[in-house]
């Protein structure tokens, strides 16, 4: 199939664009490159050892989207693009309801006008807010308690409605829980502008000496060691989730939801130790007050994916800490080789 | 103050221009007139004797709505503009979503550049959703069952978290329940293209015989004549509701939500006789199945309403018959004059 991967230079974008190319499809990528790099693009192509296309696109530009869809006639949509901080959308809402939900209605509509009814949208496990038990079931009602979970709940919403109102339509909404790590090759990985909001990134410019240490916000948690416990997934085997979803609906028309996460809970300490032992050397850590808004702990259950789409992961923390370490120690700046700082650094 | 009104053309909005006109502030309305008369806001300035401004200007139209602060400096904006035919909402939802969501955050997104930050917005007794008890009450969570009331539940959200992140914005969320009756001179009111969707509209068409007759959908519901209750409000009531509202947030910063209802549930048949009385004439009806997705009753608590903006439904039942029925039969084909069909008949 020809595959249009909205936000494909993003971190999880570029490991699914490699999966996509290695099961055999078409890729054709369009991101506005707000916060990622179209170097990330090149290796990937350098790694698949087949070329992709790349359009320079903001979803929010209606005219330019419909002009990718007129231009390259495509079978299925993944769509990543989307701001994601937690922190930023708190303070700045307008710009992530403007830029999450314009940008996805006009994705939508012209894949509407242009025929194409085929999509799988990165939706997240914070869409389950917190009331829900764990683990998380799909099934469960959802209700985020932040402005970026909004923007994922409302489009899930906007998504379900859209496939019962036409029975055309073919949607997967999956639901990721932490990915990290990196690709084995370290070539491709998450690179974070500014201060990097997640555990392992933080972690791992710790370790390569661009930050001091971490702050692990809360060691008094009813958890096993104190510190919070989430689902941490390999962002290889997210990839595979996405090609083993379009795999699925491409030939089923509905709407299906999957939680993509390895189905148990690992803590902040637990990662931290083996990121150390990756990377050989101490991450030095100070545990300080809880932050505000993080659940003690959440996992998925990871059953219906396995069930529907015979798709589990399989790489364990110790390899995503190796992978993440692979490649940060291989690219300390990230894709910007030269090493200057990120302008919003 | 000098007042912006979206969709000020319409139904609730062309009555509230009129009462804030008499209540000495200054308008100027955009509409798209996709679902409006001009021809309503021409008689609201006669009415008022004062003159207002009229701009042909469509939400989704981002250029437009910015060009409309520039050209006329406003202190508040009410925001009626949106679709709201729930059944159209259910088969149409991407032009649901997209018309109301983008319209709206190109709306807040003009007022955020352009400095107006207060804002009085149209909600719907519809986010209470089907789980709530009633009486409704603000502080109940809220969760609506259609893409037509999803679209009001999620900028009740944008709103609240935008007020959470910018104490700079006055926001009020006006929870209607069922608007019917028209102002008393019978020059405006409510004229809804092809089948009316709501219960009065239904019946007055029928009264001035442009229907052969009512459908009730369900006599059997637990109720004291088995038909549905709801709870109805004079549009004019509801127009005051919105000055008053205004007038409250303008010197408040913050996010406050009120139901606007008369606290009370009138059932379809008591509704129905009421009309009779009216219209001095019998309405043919015919009680027939459920519809799908009908609450069997439910109405406001309107005690906040009262509490902080000393405002309260004052006009009955029957004067919104009478009213509604002076309306239709001086207007037996709404605002248009020669009485040809509506395209959408």
């Amino acid at each position: 199939m020809r595959i249009l991967v909205t936000g494909g230079a993003g971190y999880i974008g570029s490991h699914t664009v490699l999966s996509l190319q290695e099961a055999g499809h078409e890729v054709v990528v369009i991101d506005n490159l707000v916060n990622s790099s179209e170097e990330s693009l090149r290796r990937v192509a350098e790694l698949s050892g087949t070329p992709l296309t790349f359009r320079l696109v903001d979803l929010v530009d209606e005219a330019a989207v419909d002009a990718v869809f007129t231009e390259y006639p495509v079978d299925a949509v993944i769509h990543f693009a989307g701001l994601k901080a937690v922190g930023e959308s708190v303070r700045e809402p307008l710009m992530y309801y403007h830029n999450n939900l314009v940008g996805t209605l006009n994705l939508l509509r012209a894949m509407d006008r242009h025929g194409v009814r085929s999509i799988v949208f990165s939706s997240s496990a914070t869409v389950y807010g917190e009331h829900n038990p764990i683990p998380y079931v799909e099934k469960m009602e959802i209700g985020a308690n932040n402005p970026y979970g909004r923007t994922k709940e409302q489009i899930e919403d906007i998504l379900a409605d859209l496939g019962a109102a036409d029975g055309r339509w073919h949607i997967a909404l999956l639901r990721y829980f932490n990915p990290v790590g990196a690709h084995p090759s370290g070539r491709i990985g998450e690179d974070p502008q500014g201060i990097p909001n997640n555990l392992v990134p933080f972690i791992a410019q710790v370790a390569v000496g661009r930050r001091e240490k971490l702050m692990v916000f809360g060691g008094d948690y009813d958890t096993p060691d104190g510190t919070c416990l989430r689902d941490y997934i390999h962002v290889v085997d997210l990839a595979e989730g996405h090609v083993a979803a379009l795999d699925h609906v491409a030939g089923r028309a509905g709407v299906f939801r999957w939680n993509l996460g390895s189905g148990k809970g690992s803590s902040v300490l637990e990662v931290l130790h083996s990121f150390e032992k990756a990377a050989g050397r101490p991450i030095p850590y100070e545990l300080t007050g809880r932050r505000a808004g993080d659940l003690p702990a959440f996992w998925a259950d990871a059953a219906s994916a396995l069930a529907d789409l015979s798709w589990s992961t399989t790489r364990t923390v110790d390899e995503m800490c190796a992978d993440h370490w692979c490649w940060q120690k291989n690219n300390p700046h990230g894709y910007n080789a030269l090493g200057a700082p990120h302008m919003t650094e």
